[in-house]
């Protein structure tokens, strides 16, 4: 069919060099081309050799470096050419990361490739925040839904996602905040349903704010929460109280009143304050 | 407080054993007591040091060999006894693996506990039977819900599940596959809608069943899908046919016709046949 060298579409996980699935650290240590995007940690970088090339291709928020078309061009270019090809992406590929469109480039093109899940902010979120995904007496079941699309407004069917005992992630939520909880409440979601916004998840950065839908907007404003960052909501958040302020070894902090830096709950935990 | 030892809720994400993250495999490599369920491969339980305690605690779908409220008892022990223990869990300890009942338990106890995410099942199925979960032109949110539940019955708020642009995976969906076709298609989604059955997701047993919401209930049996198994709704199921089919070096099967057993795209595939 071809010689053209394999892709490897890897998941670079949520931040935390340690939550690299097995296969994406191997595949790292050993790649000879690299092509990644702006929320992939300095740390996991660090795995790919120094003699390695390495292509920033890019990816903030609203601000893409390489368009996405000319990113899986690159990736075709470099397969063909021999180079065995590393594309990694922050979080899953196949989660909010276009590592599909990537791969139909790829399959068109007849690269061969393999998608490397990674774990996703959600879930590194979920771990370091205290804040399960599902639970069987709040959720049986999780959405994870993009708050950013092309036109900077989301494209979210908010009837289905003003729904009781589900939880709800948005993905880069942050700009939209203050739409999202409008549009849930207007579509009958109660006012004191439990949200959150979580920045830098998994980081020793990582910030929280708690609240509900009707305060969360103006105290993530107050505390100045920066992108990336994802927006929770569904009862699930009110299990963080009991999860990380319990076991914390310190009066619990009011929910809503102020961030707090530090989640593990085995850990010390300080606040940031306002 | 106390001097109870650290719990720590692990993923044991989807059975390839190098889907594990680094520090679960870290963590598991010098592990002296592990409680572990049903769905954690034994590669993966091959990493527990010969010596260490391993106990079981089952739970396959239907059949909990060890109730949870006694697994929880069973931890807040270990750890007041002093031991460090790992409690390790199939896919994601916070999406569908109980891992906040756990996490309450032990926060109640006052027992310090850390949670490490693992890769879903959902996400292992996406990478290996090329489903991309969420697609620029096909799928701005995905859903995750569990098709089982305590009476047999799946607690689904079938109205939001059955929209378009949202790809919706069914955890242990098997048994209620003709249920969720027939109420999908009851609230409003067109019969001819992809779906997908996939079973043993990302080991090598893995077998996938693509066909629609009319046809799947049908194909599953006719091909003896069994347990574990996830079902996909959604057009993201389309994919398949591209990213799998085109990228092998044979003739696409007509979807819906026979399972693919080997389905990471650069491999050889063979089909099982019916």
């Amino acid at each position: 069919m071809n010689t053209a060298a394999k892709v490897w579409l890897v998941g670079a996980g949520p931040g935390d060099p340690e939550l690299l699935t097995i296969k994406a650290a191997r595949l790292l240590t050993r790649a000879r081309v690299v092509l990644y995007d702006h929320l992939v940690g300095d740390e996991v970088l660090g795995l790919v050799p120094a003699d390695a090339l390495r292509v920033y291709v890019g990816k903030q928020e609203g601000c893409h470096a390489v368009p996405q078309e000319e990113i899986s061009r690159m990736l075709v270019r470099f397969a063909t050419a021999g180079s065995e090809v590393v594309r990694l992406k922050g979080g899953d590929p196949l989660v909010f990361g276009r590592g599909g469109e990537e791969a139909q480039a790829l399959a068109r093109a007849g690269i061969p490739f393999e998608v490397v899940p990674g774990i996703t902010s959600a879930q590194g979120m979920s771990a370091c925040a205290g804040i399960p995904l599902t639970h069987r007496d709040h959720a049986s079941s999780v959405v994870l839904v993009t708050g950013h699309t092309k036109d900077d407004e989301p494209a979210c069917d908010w009837a289905s996602l003003a729904r009781p005992r589900q939880t709800v992630v948005f993905y880069m939520g942050l700009r939209a905040l203050p739409r999202i909880c409008r549009e849930l409440i207007a579509h009958g979601m109660a006012v004191d349903t439990p949200a959150a916004v979580v920045e830098r998840a998994t980081t020793p950065r990582q910030r929280v704010v708690t609240g509900t839908l009707l305060t969360l907007a103006a105290l993530a404003r107050a505390h100045e929460v920066r992108s990336p960052a994802l927006v929770v909501v569904g009862d699930v958040v009110r299990l963080r109280d009991e999860l990380v302020m319990r076991s914390a070894a310190e009066a619990p902090a009011p929910a809503g009143q102020r961030p707090q830096r530090a989640l593990r709950p085995a850990r010390s935990r300080a606040s940031t304050g306002a």
